[in-house]
């Protein structure tokens, strides 16, 4: 199983704490030694980092673990591959453009019979079950969508079937987001948590790190970090149940939809 | 005006000789110090750096400076901002995807009235001249070519057209690739070198900086390198004219048209 690892914040928060604990579960703590990658919006923009080798001796993961970058969404994901060769266009997360926003998506799982589903507006780069699956989402809400509607629930809810139906295809946990969203949805395992003041130390499960929050944060910062596992040893991470979806926005949890 | 690189070649190459020079003038040696950004194509995968500040100090900069990404195609972008404020979605080079492949766009120059051309497909996440214009012309191809025609020249051949267009409302030079081809229109300035066997030294002319090529070479190796202004000192680079179009297939000019 691939691991996820997602953020929402009110604030332009960095990520470097918790990234430092994922990229060790690559190749190090864990078997996800296929490749890894990270998006981080900056309001609209994208910045994104792909490598198709292990990430816990990967340069640019150090780079990234090191380097502060604040944002306001981040999508990382760690491959163990089962689906499509080791190659960079097989790298989460993937991303296309819709109504002028960039979309980012990162899933784990196994998708059977995905490559039957047609495709319109756009198609896969490489060759995984998620990239697919991707576009046909987005195929999905562009012919729906055309335009984004007034109220945001109308997405949220139609992303919600989405994802039901993709995870009638196997497994399908997600993390999707338009820079203004994120949208997670548990087929089988993810953890959530959100932080806000006031604000305490955490420990690092994967690694000997410990962040003291107070030291790096202002009383307004409200910051939910979504995961495969529990990324910390001393705090109470929410686990999704199999068919729970959350959206986030600006740090906080904005819809709901139970299993 | 910006600076431009992108580089062609028949064997997956590093540009960090080629960066190294581009990046000084972000800022150092040039005035170009509103952001930088950079694409390496592996195969059909596609890497991407940016950078909203000046790249001769950047962090990220660096990284790509000294570690060697081999790839087929780059396209690199450092950017003195005319239209549009400086943050990461105006940030070059731009990418979008069509036929299931990564499209990467870097402009420099300005165009009068671009905003009032109509978008179908494609819209701007940012605010940049250069990414409406980028937009449009991938909803041409696209309208023109749902798919990928059978005899490529007649796709480099619309693109020239468009660039023409463009042209027409100020200064266009232009790298854009779909992951296979590179093509390079020069409005007002635009300087390119094909290097193959037998290789020799090259001097840099904003860094002291050489490389001896048959170090890093094999005798199969072509790779082309095409810039604002030539990067090295002691080379015969070519000068294009104003209005001429070069299309680069590893590493070696594949389609041209005179001004």
């Amino acid at each position: 199983m691939c691991e996820l690892l997602g953020m929402s914040a009110n604030t332009p928060t960095d990520i470097c704490f918790s990234f430092s604990g994922l990229m060790q579960r690559g190749g190090k703590t864990g078997p996800h030694s296929d490749g890894w990658g990270i998006a981080f919006y900056e309001g609209a923009g994208l910045r994104e980092f792909r490598d198709p080798y292990p990430s816990y001796n990967s340069e640019i993961a150090k780079l990234v673990r090191n380097y502060p970058i604040k944002s306001d969404i981040v999508i990382s994901h760690i491959r163990q591959a089962n689906a499509g060769r080791v190659c960079l266009e097989n790298t989460h997360p993937f991303t296309r453009e819709l109504w002028g926003r960039n979309w980012t998506f990162a899933h784990n799982g196994q998708l059977k019979g995905i490559k039957k589903y047609p495709l319109n507006h756009y198609l896969p780069v490489g060759t995984t079950d998620s990239e697919y699956a991707f576009c046909w989402m987005m195929g999905k809400i562009r012919e729906r969508f055309p335009k984004p509607p007034a109220r945001p629930v109308t997405v949220q809810r139609f992303i919600y079937d989405l994802a039901e139906e993709m995870q009638g295809l196997g497994v399908f946990n997600l993390l999707l987001t338009d820079s203004k969203y994120l949208y997670c949805y548990c087929s089988t395992k993810l953890s959530w948590i959100t932080r806000k003041a006031p604000f305490d130390q955490a420990v690092l499960k994967d690694d000997s790190v410990t962040v003291d929050f107070k030291e790096v944060t202002t009383d307004k910062d409200i910051v939910s970090v979504i995961a495969t596992d529990p990324l910390t040893t001393n705090e109470d991470w929410h686990v999704m149940q199999p068919g729970e979806y959350i959206v986030f926005r600006k740090g906080e949890v904005d819809f709901r939809q139970e299993a």
